[in-house]
């Protein structure tokens, strides 16, 4: 496969190197640092024993899950003015903390999750491109740490999670469809999209545009293809990490989880 | 082709009642109200003499396209707060004003709007599902309106848009594919598409999600299908609309634009 | 009577063409598109099922009314920032709504709102002068069509309005009084009210000032009298439509109300 | 006359004791406590060398006058959230504050104001009724103080108000015309005029409502004289407080202004 | 003690004259007008009859004692722009209203104000250095009234306070250290401390730091020592205001507190 | 020195174990995660190439040093709502963001750092008592990382820092003096400092006051005595961390700064 004009030499259909370091925050009930190459987001699940008022209110049983996003200052090479700071959250923001937070819910059984709701909260250390990827890759690997904790500590019955699910984003840079594309990719990109798939090969979000430019649909379908190939890559990652962790608290309890 | 539960008893692969009126806002450059069945979306162009602070900044020459989109409190059957009233603006409306921004840029040769702004506003009347497409569909018929009028009186040398766009949505509504979902059929889908394409048939959006649920590759095809099979329908109508419009202001100028 | 200088060659006496319309906002309990002349203001009412706050919790019965005010960013011939964006409403925004409300509930008995509150919504879609009489004059008609609809439908007992309103403006313009300023009137007169006044020709508000002027006793006088003469006729014109709703919502349902 | 059921004894058409009491705020260029009986504000005038900058960019040349009304959370029996704690103005601040700039404008000529703004500022130490017609009274008893400062100083050449103004209310309380209304008398009154007027006797506003009620012509007509007999006795010790200011300052620098 | 360079001519260790005069704001529990010098500070406490919701969430007893602190914006040369204006409280008026309210609570047993809430609020009339000093030290003497208030109409049992506070500002200038710095002092003092003691000499708040510079221990220990004279006088003051009023409030009630 | 009642079987006058790790932002010119025992802090520094509005309106020359801390969501046991999420920063953050910045510009020489500013970002990972210690000795590391960096790479000509700074918290818990309060010490704590000082010794601020409580003069001493230990060793690890970097820059670049 060519690798016309792509930078850091990598094949048009390859990965950046990704890593799942598991513990970056250690108050919350599960967290990792999600590397996608140089973008590195801190990803932490914390859980709070209350569910959002509009449940109550309109008598929905079970839990919720819900995403915040944000690129910390200093994650950009020009620095970055913080939300706080600007006094409103960017439209931008919006858009991917919704994603996250929708992402996950769809692999959810959120009746698993009774009067609990789990905040995934994704704060962007270093950007170089795809940092909602790299988000909701990290965001489901730490939500699944997080379960984990509950199991084994008897405050949840079930897992709520029916697959896993990761994200990649695949574009259409130098006139060629690539995969997981940088900053520079995605700057230059005629046309850029972000899916997330299950781990068992279904979509869960496909969202892609033209920028300022249009795509037909052989080029829809090759992007399609790209993506799949990522995430079956990135589910393989997820599940060592998680099966690792569980290890480790597995044995510090002294039994296992089925 | 069978129309299992589908609401209105429209055929899966049949839009709602497409109307565009132009001239509801007339101190608008261009104007339509654009109808999707009971939905109603007031689009209306403005031109603004300036552009944006960051074009001057960074030194970009040409125009610019932005959107706003809202949704007015009695366009739904429980009032819906206005957002000046809530001090913020909602995720999905930044979500939605964005798309419709972008879309519009994708076809826009923006170096032939040299000084000039275009405002897209979309408010929604009254809505019964796929706000967000009837007023794309709208967005690019009043911004042709609006675009026609500048060179019939010669502020503007040439045609910036070079291709149409028009948008629809696709869904999997009781098992099977459907075209343009209303809202009691988007509310109890199972996946949602809202994909957004050119008269000649090229994609500029994709957009869609599994509602607590996910999809298969086979559904997606079907339903980008779907949606190209709509769009050239809207399409159809947006050029005989533009049409009527451009023979009148040109009989009232005597004279003909080519 | 002399027409010195009037803009649209009107009678000093003269209002502007009026027209009430209802049925512009189909999911409203009622609404009409309130036109004087090229102002155009969309009035509708919604009914919400419960008061607010402060009334439950000073212990106050009945129910309540209440109204905001919305220039449309397409309404002015310069594209008017919306009050979401500027993230602040303007003072002169809370005045109007303020007014609206107040007027509507002057002639209300609100202990016949049993638990009900009546939200009345003023959007302009073009503004050429006197909207917020137009709103005044469109948001009762539309509060009793509303109501007109509660009352066939049996969820209301007794009509809460004891009495119309309908609001005009007059002003001191080229050194005469004259009746319904348009904008080129407004923008250039020396003093400028706005007066409500009730179907039985009573008072509801007086709102007057000199625009960088002052004004005398007479002058006073004669614009009250002007504005008694233009109330007089706007309320025949909402009777009238009010009247035909009612023979529309009465047939359909097989029966009069009285 | 008969004093039916009015509050503290007072005549139907009696003011409250008023006092004005120059040199509150010393930092200030003009200030008084203007007083209306319990009601007392704080108003206090200071000069910005710089006008607003739509000014500049309209191109309008002279000077500008604004206003910012306050009420100081103590100055009310139960405890006044501040405007600030609250994160937005209130309608009703908004309307005083509007209020008091125009009547100041409206008897200003702003080209005598050259490159010159006066801050009107009127904060409520106590509020017993009437504190907007107490605070325009005082308002301008200050600015007539800063402008003679400045007209001492030399930094001004010509007094740019051609008239005083003066503000008082009335309204219809136990079924007769009263003046000056204090907070009881304004809380149960059937309706409710607040009147600004020069030294000469013309108007500048009107503003009067129905408080859940409405108002016929004559009775309109009786607040209007009572409005007049008190602004005149309030002209009166606006002028004797200005002259008495006036000595204090030429004596100080040996020398008299006409 | 050489005075060198001091403005005034005050001894290095000499207060600016210092008043507390009651009553400035009538509808308050308890007031002050507390002046150092030209600053002065308005000192207003009010009760609210309730505690704040986080000590009912949180099932805390008594009372609670919180503070506002606001610069009028005449209180200033140049005109000070209000925080409600602004949209948002600036991070100093926050720091000062926080270590107002911190203070006050320091000697206050909270469980003695069983379901109350004093609020403090200090509002600067004329600022020249020191407005944080002059406003804690009128805050307790206001309180302290209140307090008293409460004890004479029974609505309290036991005197809250368990102690005198007041605050006093000493730094090096000139490089001397002075008690006590007025607005040009502080301007150009090389560091500047304010310290809240307690009439008995115990530190409340100790709060230092050099102005772009550093300072050594001796400078530290003279700066505490100068602030222990000042605060000695100052609750000599503080004591003789509050038997005063309490003098008057008892025999207007013909009874004797103990 | 007994150690009563003292979490982590500390000394009274020990530390907690300290880290300070270059690197933990690589966009940012200079950055350290700053660990004092579990509380961990990520200070970066990045450059901006102007200088705030206000130095350039007032003609001030040189350069600028400001701070921004935030408390990442995480970072607590039970989850912090952001600030961004709840529309404004609070009191608290906006103190410790205050004294950041002016603690590194007390020891900065500003007109060393023409036409720059340093932004100084303290995110804080996790809290467990400190963060504003931590935070300030972090902030100072990584400025003078970023000072080396602009240094090696010509982009500034000399040290704007003459001295480094350090902090940590000193206090009264069990009736004893102890340095550098962990969570449960600062939250039981009857007397609470954070004191920042220079490598060589010089105080920059000291910030201290009684929770609800008070102390006396001979106990302040004793906890000015712990903190001066405490900053030293501070200090030692600070030097070290920035003599390690430079060798690594210095040597990458083949040559040594002096």
């Amino acid at each position: 496969m060519p690798k016309l004009c792509r930078s850091n030499n990598r094949d048009l259909n390859q990965l950046r190197e990704i890593k799942l370091t598991p513990g970056i925050a250690p108050y919350a009930s599960g967290s990792v640092l999600a590397e996608f190459g140089q973008t590195k987001v801190i990803c932490a699940v914390t859980v709070d024993k209350k569910v959002p008022r509009w449940m109550i209110q309109q008598g929905v049983s079970g839990g919720w899950i819900t995403a915040e996003y944000s690129m910390l200052p200093y994650s950009t090479l020009d620095r970055k003015i913080r939300d706080s700071a600007r006094g409103r959250i960017e439209g931008r923001t919006m858009e991917i903390q919704r994603l996250i937070g929708r992402s996950l819910r769809a692999v959810a059984n959120l009746k698993k999750l009774p009067g609990l709701s789990l905040w995934i909260d994704c704060d962007v250390l270093q950007a170089d491109g795809g940092t909602r990827t790299a988000a909701i890759t990290g965001a489901y690997t730490a939500a699944q740490l997080a379960v984990n904790q509950l199991l084994v500590t008897g405050n949840l019955k079930e897992n709520p999670f029916r697959d896993s699910i990761a994200a990649v984003s695949a574009g259409i840079y130098c006139g060629q469809e690539i995969l997981d594309l940088d900053y520079v990719e995605d700057r230059d990109a005629a046309a850029d999209f972000n899916i997330v798939m299950t781990g068992s090969g279904e979509f869960v979000e496909v969202q892609g545009s033209g920028e300022e430019a249009t795509f037909n649909r052989a080029q829809l379908d090759s992007l399609l293809d790209l993506a799949r190939k990522g995430i079956a890559e990135l589910t393989v990652l997820q599940n060592r990490t998680i099966e690792e962790e569980l290890q480790k608290i597995s044995s510090a309890d002294g039994e296992t989880i089925k």
